[in-house]
């Protein structure tokens, strides 16, 4: 299973809005048969591809096992059931790590391949398994993508310098490790705030087959067409109010970007839910938010942040920005306190990642 | 060397001004002969203990080997000199961690052992040595104290709430360490803000011989005589402004405190390096700072810390206060970043332990 969940992390940056799985055929000495990773949407799951490789190298798979590390699929979607596929290939047994919560297979694959008289498994390496796939687990159960909120301070909790710059708090090594986050997220969202200070691109500087849908909350059109957003490589949404001007919502159209309108809440801000939602329905699976105070408040508010990714630099700035403001701060008690996932070391900074306590 | 060290942690709380020095006494085989550390002052120093120690158990210390964790004193003191009880006592040879910057030792307490033809080494553990008498070897080389600042903080770098509360970000370990690092210092400082938000009582709360001597910032004198400050343990001294009203500073002097006038700088603060003087010619090693955001920030910008001690709280407050603000911040280039020393989970909190790069 180590090895399937080793296939599945290829599939990142790939099988967006679908899961990133790993398939391993072994016969029943252990010897490798065939294996694979879900393709781009559309394209074979990572059970056919383990058949197909285990084909082309010529292998009988009847009576082999089938490490998976997440449940068959047992629905026609683009392409056909995978649990059918295992069962036509005469497989003895499968092995999965954690069922599938999507609401067309949650257990049918399972039960499928246990009516064709095949050897069942399920659970090992499931946590890990689950992390991968924390943002495809996230939108079948709530229809919302995972949010991971990233912010970088100093150890006074300034996020910029009071005359703006904020992009050289951290130093290299953060700033590398942020764009593999950045990667195996479906959605890079910022507000226009950030745009405005920092003309972001926002997009993943390492190699990945496509880059993310850029998100941009912008309640009134803001934005500049000139902006690097509008002139940088992937799709660009922009979140804006009703009430928008016509003449930036065509002239940001011309540019390039899809935009999105919604009613704003009672203080003018877009609403955080209903943008998310949408993202959801779009198949965002992790949206990854790099942005300002408000904004981020505005998450917190919303109670909208599954994950903080917070870079603290070993430096005092004394004045600056806070990272996070919102106008209903949190009370003191136990109940506010989140859950550390991690703390290292990268490079000369300090990476914390935290959760909620739910 | 080991021993003599752990021997010298004992002298924390006790032997202020005089620095922690462990002794242990082992003849040619290894065998503990006799062992001490620093009395409070004006008592035996640790040599002059271990020797004492040997002779109570009955045993003959001539062609043994002394392990000293700081280069013997040469100097009568409250005290003779260390040095001239290793020769009469016809010790073989002494170990010993690091020499003793102060300029009535400074080699010559080395020198009159090798004078006498004792066999002397320098260095082994010199590093731990130094580290627990950090205070002392910057006072000795600097005249003033070496400087902690300790503050607690949110993910969102908010050291208190909005409402003004702050003694509960973090948990009961994250608290409990504070008071182990209280417990090391010579003296704990605030400012009149965090003396009148809070009213702490700035104390050690785990057992200690004598506590720290407490030293409040109080510009103008606005120290209330029923603050806790002055119905602690321990003495209190109250720096304040050349132009404060007599009539409180003859209150706080009947409550016990001691009172230090001195004159204010151009923003009407309290200057920090002269007050720093001034606890360095009280005998004050370590000083632990606990204070708010304005007094931090002006020791930031006298370039006055030595030492952060940041207890990060898994939690995100989301407004409220920040712990440092200075009127001028630090550039963003590589030579406002700080020296990691080190990183600890202490129960639900993370601490950081960071000094500055010199």
């Amino acid at each position: 299973m180590q090895a399937a969940l080793q296939l599945a992390h290829h599939a990142i940056g790939l099988s967006d809005p679908n899961p990133r799985v790993g398939c391993v055929i072994v016969d029943s000495a252990g010897r490798l048969l065939g294996q694979g990773h879900t393709q781009a949407a559309g394209g074979p799951h990572a059970e056919v591809m383990a058949l197909q490789d285990a084909e082309a190298r010529g292998e009988d798979v009847r009576a082999a096992t089938a490490y998976v590390t997440l449940e068959p699929c047992a629905h026609h979607g683009r392409t056909p059931p995978c649990c059918d596929a295992l069962v036509r290939a005469g497989l003895q047994r499968v092995v999965v790590a954690l069922e599938d919560p999507n609401p067309l297979v949650a257990g049918q694959g399972l039960a499928r391949l246990r009516a064709a008289g095949i050897d069942v498994e399920v659970g090992p390496c499931a946590a890990e398994a689950a992390e991968l796939n924390i943002g495809f687990l996230t939108r079948m159960r709530t229809g919302r993508p995972f949010v991971r909120l990233k912010w970088a301070a100093s150890l006074d909790g300034r996020t910029a310098h009071p005359d703006g710059h904020s992009q050289w708090i951290t130093g290299p090594a953060a700033r590398e490790d942020t764009q593999r986050w950045r990667r195996r997220a479906s959605a890079l969202l910022t507000g226009i705030g950030t745009a405005r200070a920092d003309n972001p691109r926002l997009n993943v500087r390492l190699p990945i087959a496509k880059q993310p849908l850029r998100v941009l909350l912008d309640a009134r059109l803001d934005l500049s067409p000139d902006a690097n957003l509008l002139h940088a490589p992937g799709a660009l949404r922009v979140f804006h109010g009703l009430e928008a001007d016509a003449q930036r919502a065509q002239s940001l159209r011309d540019a390039g970007a899809q935009l999105e309108s919604m009613a704003l809440d009672a203080q003018g801000r877009l609403p955080v839910m209903p943008v998310l939602a949408q993202l959801g329905a779009l198949g965002m699976n992790e949206v990854h938010v790099e942005a300002g105070a408000r904004l981020n408040g505005s998450f917190f508010e919303a109670n909208a942040i599954d994950e903080v990714l917070l870079y603290v630099a070993p430096r005092i700035l004394g004045a600056g920005l806070p990272c996070l403001e919102t106008l209903r701060p949190s009370p003191l008690d136990d109940a506010g306190r989140w859950h550390w996932m991690d703390v290292h070391p990268v490079g000369d900074d300090l990476r914390l990642r935290l959760r909620p306590r739910r």
